[in-house]
């Protein structure tokens, strides 16, 4: 069991803090709901946080050997911008059927893509095997103690926003889930910032790793199906460091149906304006269960905007 | 006038790769029109490219003291995105009637944000005024060196990506002209980067500040009138070093009409995809207006997009 004192949000917070927008807390109103609006971060989506916290707590001599990841996306994208601000070189490993536009994205920002012989799976262990081959550092999404660090500096944040906007009683904070590194950031980071909360991450009823485990079921034993939520798919690694972070500051985990994602990206979209990814919709679904009144649903990611690359892909 | 060897691209290059996204130059088939998509630059507009240029040249007594701008949105937030990776502060003066949205994107970037008494012009002469009381570095748009050199990084990116494509004869660059710094910095960029080809500077008839000093006459004379191009309006400060570079590499001024420009806006957008700045869109208004086969229009931002905070704060 990893000690949650080698996760250090507040020094994952000085080291990324130049290179991160500090997203705004906004309220839908009417409604008792609050918005985090994460997809509104530099590259759409929390990922860039975590990614810098371990790249530039780098040492010179791994940064030289470069960096491998394995992603269909906004890992990907925070890991290969990380690189380049901190002068290293990203190499990320992707899914055979990745959309051109996020491998131009990841090219545009100086990293080599290698297409992988499969799905994320396959991605994941051939990065590996690359990274082992060449020397390179292999960031993983969410097990990794500095990567959850990064993104606890969403919680520390957060905290902050919620003492600015003096929000009394009891706030419900709804995180969606899946390796669990945002979870288990955000609740240290929440808790750095002496914000008591009801902390609740929100899964697809399509992958409920997370969910069966928390439970004290067999992660092994789900079969996942398919999700529009595809962020949040595929197993979380097992004896991963998120685990028992989890267990330690969550006060709930809840399966949403894809139906009810598809209502909050709908709600999100006429309400806001805001297309975000269904990954990020979860958690106003999730919020959507709650009859509280000071509900915070963190909006993770919102790279679906903008397709331009497959509409003129398509044409 | 300013020697062209005192703006150096190369050198703005070097201290800003690092923070920027190479943004794609993508085809839009079947038109022989290709799109510069700055709009998907990390802040969504080239203006980054310059602030940093500028900032990441300052000296560390000048960081010290902060840095001041007048802005009612993309510079204001690139000057602000600059000061936090450099470790500065930067102060930026709005016009009275700044939307809320930008405001906020100001202080979530950690700038404090001075409500003027007035329009932009009364914004420019407060931040002058500001600056020079308090010591701080007074950052104009257009007219420095360092940002010229800074948006040059785009012409000298976008040569690069022609010799890439190998897009053969005689190709034509659109770009959008308010106080010129982009229109200057891409014709020097694309020369440093040995692209031979027609550049065409774009402005809206109702602010033509640029093309009657390009054609002989008095930019004074000008009588502006509304436009929906709003980032392209307002005066150009008299002995800019923006002119004299302007009439060196650029080989025409078109000017287009507001009909020409909202037809471009919903033209990008049902053929693309991506919703970008009216400022943007006259790019491809002008492009529109040639019949060549190699054109590229440069979208120099597409803030206008995801309007979350408008939406909310008109509910």
């Amino acid at each position: 069991m990893i000690p949650e004192t080698s996760i250090d949000v507040e020094a994952a917070e000085r080291r990324i803090r130049r290179h991160i927008l500090r997203t705004p807390l906004l309220e839908w109103p009417g409604q008792g709901l609050w918005l985090k609006c994460e997809n509104e971060q530099l590259t759409g989506s929390f990922k860039l946080r975590g990614a810098l916290s371990k790249i530039l707590g780098c040492s010179a001599e791994d940064l030289r050997r470069g960096v491998v990841a394995a992603s269909a996306g906004n890992h990907g994208i925070g890991v290969a911008l990380a690189c380049q601000i901190a002068g290293s070189h990203a190499t990320v490993v992707v899914p055979r059927d990745v959309v051109e536009r996020k491998r131009r994205a990841l090219e545009s920002l100086g990293a080599a893509v290698v297409l992988a012989d499969g799905d994320y799976g396959v991605a994941e262990l051939e990065g590996r095997a690359l990274a082992a081959a060449s020397g390179a550092l292999f960031v993983s999404p969410y097990n990794d103690p500095d990567v959850v660090a990064g993104q606890g500096t969403l919680g520390l944040e957060l905290a902050q926003q919620l003492t600015r906007t003096g929000k009394p009683g009891q706030v419900e904070v709804f995180v969606p889930v899946s390796g669990g590194g945002l979870l288990a950031g955000v609740g240290l980071g929440l808790r750095l910032g002496g914000a008591v909360v009801r902390l609740i991450g929100v899964q697809t009823e399509a992958a409920p790793y997370v969910h069966r485990f928390f439970y004290g079921g067999d992660p092994a034993s789900v079969v996942e199906s398919p999700t529009m939520a595809d962020g949040l798919a595929g197993a979380v690694e097992d004896g991963s460091i998120t685990w028992d972070l989890i267990k330690r500051v969550a006060d709930d985990i809840v399966l949403v149906s894809e139906g009810e994602i598809a209502a909050a990206l709908v709600e999100i979209a006429r309400g806001t304006g805001m297309v975000v990814e269904p990954s990020a919709a979860v958690a106003v679904a999730g919020a959507r269960r709650s009859k509280g009144d000071r509900r915070i649903a963190v909006l993770s990611g919102g790279n679906v905007a903008g397709g331009l690359l497959e509409r003129l892909a398509a044409r």
